[in-house]
Order: C-alpha cells, then structure tokens, then sequence
C-alpha cells in the first residue's frame, strides 16, 4: 500500500523543504527530490515511495517555457496547436536532459529498505498532450478534443512522440533502480470510450508496449475513468488504478483476472472521524474481499489539509487488516 | 431537444445584453431573463427554452453574502460550516423572494411557441449544499464531504432545509408557467455510489416527491455519474441526463425502463470539422436506436467559445434525423 501524493503538503517536513525551493527547484535537485521522497516512508510506514516529480518533467527539459505554477499546475507559455509546434518535440537523451532524476532515484534507493518499492513515474501521452494544447490546467479539454477531432494525423503525431518521451523517462528511472513505474494519465477521464479507443489508445499501449520487457510492474492511472477501466488495462497494463466512484469488484470485472487494481479510498475519507475512516478503510478491504492483486491506495492524491496521523492511521488499518486474514 | 446552457456566451445576442447586466441583475430583471431565455429559440429552433437563471438563485434570495462571480461562479462569503450556519436557511416564500422569476416565467411564455415547451432549473440539495458549504466552487468538496461524514445529523438538516427551498422554487415556475423542470445535481458525479445513496438520496427523493403532484415532467442531471444514474432514476426523476462517459443504452440499463434519458454528445464535439460532429450526433441516435423517451441534449454546457452556426447544425441533424426513420 501507498498513496498518491504522499510526498506532498499534509507532511509538515515537505512544507518546511517547500518553503526553501521552489517546485521545479526540488525537482531538479537530486537530494531534494530524494528527501521528500523518502519523508513519507519513514512517517508513514507506507510500503512502497514514489519518485517525487511531475509528470511535466521529461517534456520540461525538452520544451522551452514550461513551468509549474504553484496551486495551478503546469503551464505551458506557447500552446501547441500547429504542425510547427511539433518541432519543438525532440525525442528525449533521459542520460543528457534529465540526468537529475536518475540521481534522485539511486539517492532514494540507497537509503530505502530493500522490503520497501520505489515507483517511478510519468504522464501518459494523452495527458501530457493536454496541458501542451490547452496551455495549462483546463476543465473542458476543448482544445485538446478539437486537434483530435480536427487533425488526427497531427495529434497521432504527437500523442506517439509524446508516448517515446514517457517511454524514455521510466526506462531511465528503472535503470536507475524504481521497481515499478505509474503511468498518469490522470485526466482521460474526460473522454468518451470511443474517444479514447481510437485517439489516445494506441499511444498509451506504445508507452506499455516498450517498458514490457524491464519485467517491472506497470500501474496505469487516472481520475473518473469507470468506463474505461478494461481500455486501460488493454493497453498493457499489470495494475489498473481505481478512484471511489468505481467499486474493486466493478473493476476487477472490467480490467479482468489478468490485472490488478490499485485504490480506491476517497482522500476525503481522511477528512472523517475515525470511525468513519476505519469503516471507509474496511469497506475497500471488504470490497476486495482478500483477493491478491490489490495496492490499497486513495483514489486520488492526498489532499493538503489532511492530517499526517490519519494517514499513518490508514496504513496501520490496512497492515493489520492483512494479519487478521 | 435541447441544449444545457443554450442561453449563454455562446450567442452573440447573449454576449450583447450580458455587457449591459451584471450576471445577478439579468437574472432578476425579468424582461432581461425572459429575454435571454427566448434567445436560443429563435436563432437555434430547438424544441425547448430553459428559464435563464443560476442554481443559486433561491437561496441567494434567502441569505446574505452570496454573490456569482463572472467565470468563477458562486461565492459565499460566509461558509456554512456549523450549526448556527443553519438559521440563515429560512423557508423560502417564492411569491416574496422570488417574484421576478415567476415574472420572468410569464414573460417567456407569452411569447413562446405553444409548441415549444418551457423548462424550469434549480440545484438540487447536495450541489447547492457543495457551494454553501466549500463557500465556492470546489474541486474537491472536502469541507462538504467532512460535514457530510462528521455532522450526519446537521448535514441531513441542512440538505432538508435545501430540499424544500428547491421544491418552492420549482412549483413556483410551474404554477407561473414552466412545463419541465431539470434538477441540477451537478457535483453529485464526485461521491461515490454509497455515500450518495446514504447522504443525498433521501434529500433529492424530497424533492422529486414534493413535485410529484404537478404532473410536469422531472429531469435530474448531473455530470460525471456514470455509476449514480440508477439511483438518480430512483430519486423519482422521469429523465435522467447523461454525459458522453456513458453510452444512452448503458444508462438504459441502469436507469430501468420507467424513466427517460437526455443527452448526451460531447460539448467539445462543437469543436470539430462537420464530417466529425455529424458522426458524433448520429452516434448518439444510433445508440439510442429511436427508442422514445430520449431528448437530445450535450452531456454538460454549450462552451462559451461554441459557435452557433454549429449548434444550429446539430439541432437541424437531430430533426431531420428523426424524419427519416
């Protein structure tokens, strides 16, 4: 078990490394990078760390003004809307452009018990493409679906130079030492299944297509995605993630006996009392019903304002939970 | 047929009376209202008018400090957090504190086609509870889901006291003149299936009861519930709305053959070449299959940036497609 954002602002030691960095900045900084990584291990008692980064990175160091703005998200200064705009997409030399985050995987791999996985991490193509075309967050994607639907050539184009980008990226945090890699795709979610069948897909299975032979275990993620789970799996994925608004059994019938499930607690479950909480933790745990395949995790990052001690109470719950069986 | 939002930025005409009003002031003007409201008719031929107003509306005419933001949405000042929060929500007297709306109703009818039907709109009790409760629009909803989860008792309270406002507001705009009604639910896509069932379910079942007598048919819509539209049918609705995520024949499945679906083509569908947005308007009859009980309409709202030529194209699709069959 772990969580999605775990190495983030409910833990007062990363809001005390964020005071003195900026976002980019801990990126970029190897030792940074690994602190905040390991932060939550050691608070938590979390069984897996996840690479702290963005999953603008790798397009980041090969795009000229892209930035993360803090409360925003990426924004990207020059949207990519044209056939021009692709030549701004070089393929990605991981051992050149982003040297840091192997240096910031091998730091974390040094000091992490051997019994605890480090995930590495990246967009998946589809994502990534969303915030080049709309210039930052967006709610409707507008722009994004109007390339797709208006110049599918340009956007296969994209999504499939996008997907060797993601491909690079993890290659290079596996080689560096993560034993598993999540692929967030976080807003495909905004799609119709035919829309993603045809438009984004095929991408998405080259990003899985070409780390199958690393052997490590591929988790793909995203937000409001219940129609969708089987297609994610289909791309070539050993993990689905699941947010709250899909049961674990809903899933496991969609994704199939091949693939696992990850989630699927609401972050703002931690928000509750503690005995609201515990049974919204049981009720997940019940909802698997002990079946192997499932990473507990929230179904969706941990929110700012939550308090450190009702996550370290989530992980004791869950670790007990499995002595009990 | 219809579309979500087809009063709005849209249209030239809107944008032309908007800069003369300010959002709050076009609601309660009612010749403004009546005016915006006819608009779409006249240039879009679609088969219904939506009242022009806010799902705000009631309760702002009730409690202090609640201003809608242009592009931002509503603002409370003072969130509802506590129980003393709760005298501020007085039973709404529509004929007192909202009599330009019943106006605004009188005015559109006198000048709509008899053959053109007038639907009326509220918020249902948990999306007006999210903006009261967040003290805007949220992301997350995670001061709504605390109080949800930490106060039963004064959540169950205030979703009542909710209820009953949105049951006044829409029997007023019946008795005024509206034949349909669409109950916003817009938010309810972010609780899962059992929080749903058990923390609004019984609220939105008040007020689908308390409209039961009219006899005018009752939409309930919200965005993103693929996985609530049996229990949204089962809050008594006579339609559920669905978006592009789900197919008409999977919301069909769920919501049982006693209730009626709306929707549900992609609002950025808008965006695309005419080839693309004809294939997606067909898609959404062909799924249907001519069944009855089906009123076309977007899965969510006509994006400012839509141009109205192409909503007019959908709406002369849509009706030549049913001369066909």
């Amino acid at each position: 078990m772990w969580f999605m954002r775990q190495a983030g602002r409910s833990l007062p030691e990363y809001r005390a490394v964020r005071e003195r960095h900026a976002f980019s900045d801990m990126v970029r900084r190897p030792e940074v990078a690994a602190e905040v990584t390991l932060q939550p291990v050691r608070r938590l008692g979390v069984d897996a760390a996840i690479l702290f980064s963005d999953l603008i990175t790798p397009v980041q160091a090969i795009v000229e003004g892209i930035d993360v703005h803090p409360g925003r998200g990426p924004v990207v200064e020059q949207p990519f809307r044209a056939k021009d705009d692709l030549d701004r997409l070089r393929p990605l030399e991981p051992e050149l452009d982003l040297p840091y985050v192997a240096e910031a995987v091998r730091l974390v791999r040094a000091e992490l018990d051997p019994a605890t996985a480090l995930i590495g991490f990246a967009g998946a193509p589809f994502t990534v493409a969303s915030y080049l075309v709309e210039g930052g967050p967006s709610k409707t994607y507008e722009h994004t679906k109007a390339l797709m639907y208006g110049e599918p050539a340009l956007w296969t184009d994209l999504l499939e130079r996008l997907a060797a980008v993601t491909v690079a990226a993890l290659r290079a945090q596996v080689a560096a030492g993560a034993q598993a890699v999540q692929v967030f795709d976080s807003w495909a979610g905004a799609l119709s299944a035919e829309d993603y069948r045809h438009h984004v897909l095929p991408a998405s299975t080259l990003v899985f297509d070409g780390l199958a032979d690393l052997g490590v275990p591929r988790i793909h993620f995203g937000v409001g995605t219940g129609h969708l789970l089987g297609l994610m799996a289909g791309a070539g994925a050993d993990v689905v993630g699941v947010d709250w608004r899909t049961s674990l059994s809903e899933a496991r019938r969609q994704v199939g006996p091949r693939c696992a499930v990850q989630g699927n607690l609401d972050p703002t479950a931690l928000m509750a009392p503690d005995e609201v909480l515990d049974a919204k933790v049981e009720a997940v745990l019940d909802d698997n019903g002990g079946r192997p395949g499932h990473v507990f995790n929230l179904g969706w990052g941990v929110l700012p304002d939550t308090d450190p001690g009702q996550l370290r109470r989530v992980v004791d719950t869950v670790h007990a939970w499995g002595t009990d069986q």
